[in-house]
């Protein structure tokens, strides 16, 4: 803990599942579990995060069809999982239906299964590129309106999902607040993905001093959204310390807090920052 | 101009001069003014950009002696030749005596050689990176106090002097304040140039919407401080226009306004900031 009382990054094993998503919610639950529990065997991980929206498609047309709230048995299994397994799970995010709302949410639980986090997509995706893609989530899904960070018994972690990655004020403010782990689950496309993806979770990483993890469904050409893939961890001088290609797999790295405490010592940027001429809040 | 009156990005060419910068400042006025007429010779440039620190070594040591106002015989030099040339000259940056203070500060100088634009660097470059460098560069210089747009005949300009490039808060205030092109005179060094110049650059540009022009010195093995070179620039979509490797030689590249236009339209990322989370000013 600092001074604060902020639980500060521990030396913890944390695995990514970069899961092929179908339009079976039943098998995706089943084979999110299946590699949970690999992660956890095979990476001894401590905490496991899973991609956007991983029991059912990303597909704004059948989004509120798979939606659930959070007694739903997607939470249900995931908070199960957890308690049993003894670890914290980062459930990437589901359709969540509250009242006549829909979120694109994402629920952490810890070891003892009780839900920590809870974090509804602040940015919808609405985008047309001609030749490349379009998808306007906000046809069918609510924004968010509220920052996520919390303290775990590994460090404290800052939730945000996909889109919310491309605004440098939400990741900065997360800081501010203690983050020192920041958890994406995501899912960019085979448009966005080659050309953004891999540049923004390093600078995000970089100008932050943070670890950055990007958690990806595989991609499924079945599938009418093609996800990038290509889930990665990385250190706070931006440094890869685990990564994958657009294929079905486990990523994990060993967080270490001292290279957090070197990078910001060597390279004080969070403390150079000039508050006197601009203020985020 | 847009309704606000804000000059919009014009088609225009561009350039760069990545000169070695020596130890004697009459051979590197002389070198600028070389590099400045082959751009507009070789390169038709309408605006021309010099690297930080182009007249003398960045050197926290020497800095002080190689000190002028801005009445002194460099900014003579850049004004003299913008009007003769008619063009826009950044005139990177030099150590500007200013009373008893001394700051590292970029002057630009418009078609009829007026001084349009001041930029004092607002963060100084102080580390100390065991095994890699240590440089403590407000043991002499002064911080600036202003953010730095103005208008030019070729658009909304911003200029920030390279470690500032490190706070996205600058960069985002600079483009909310109507900047399209981000003009960043820089001498990253061979430590952090390989690990984070590229992506920095690139990662600004896509968040942010705008062309970013990074000009850093050639690498000189004979001077203390060993600049990354790689001067590049970018269009709004982080797309490389042109670049170079560390030796001297001129970039440029032509601005496309309807470039900036559809980016800005397809992924509307300025449109979906939230204001109502977060507030910069």
């Amino acid at each position: 803990m600092d001074e604060r009382g902020i639980k500060k990054v521990k030396a913890c094993n944390l695995a990514v599942c970069q899961m092929v998503v179908s339009d079976d919610k039943a098998a995706n639950l089943k084979k999110a579990e299946k590699m949970i529990r690999e992660a956890v065997r095979e990476e001894n991980a401590d905490l496991v995060v899973l991609p956007e929206i991983f029991n059912g498609p990303y597909d704004v047309a059948v989004m509120q069809d798979s939606a659930e709230d959070e007694d739903g048995p997607t939470c249900r299994m995931l908070s199960t999982l957890a308690k049993e397994l003894g670890i914290i799970i980062i459930g990437g995010s589901i359709a969540e239906k509250s009242g006549d709302n829909l979120y694109n949410t994402s629920f952490t639980f810890n070891e003892e299964g009780i839900r920590l986090g809870r974090h509804r997509k602040l940015h919808l995706y609405d985008v047309d590129i001609p030749g490349g893609i379009s998808f306007q989530e906000s046809a069918v899904v609510m924004p968010g309106n509220e920052i996520t960070v919390f303290d775990t018994s590994v460090g404290r972690l800052g939730i945000a999902i996909c889109y919310d990655i491309r605004f440098p004020e939400l990741i900065r403010l997360m800081v501010l607040q203690g983050a020192e782990i920041i958890i994406i689950p995501a899912a960019f496309n085979t448009i966005t993905g080659p050309d953004h993806w891999h540049e923004t979770i390093k600078i995000r990483a970089v100008d932050n001093q943070v670890y950055m993890v990007a958690a990806s469904p595989a991609r499924n050409h079945a599938s009418t959204y093609h996800a990038f893939g290509h889930s990665k961890i990385v250190d706070p001088w931006g440094t890869v310390m685990a990564e994958i290609d657009e294929k079905e797999g486990i990523i994990s790295a060993k967080l270490d807090p001292e290279r957090l405490k070197k990078v910001r010592m060597e390279l004080p940027l969070l403390k150079h920052r000039r508050e006197d001429l601009y203020n985020l809040g």
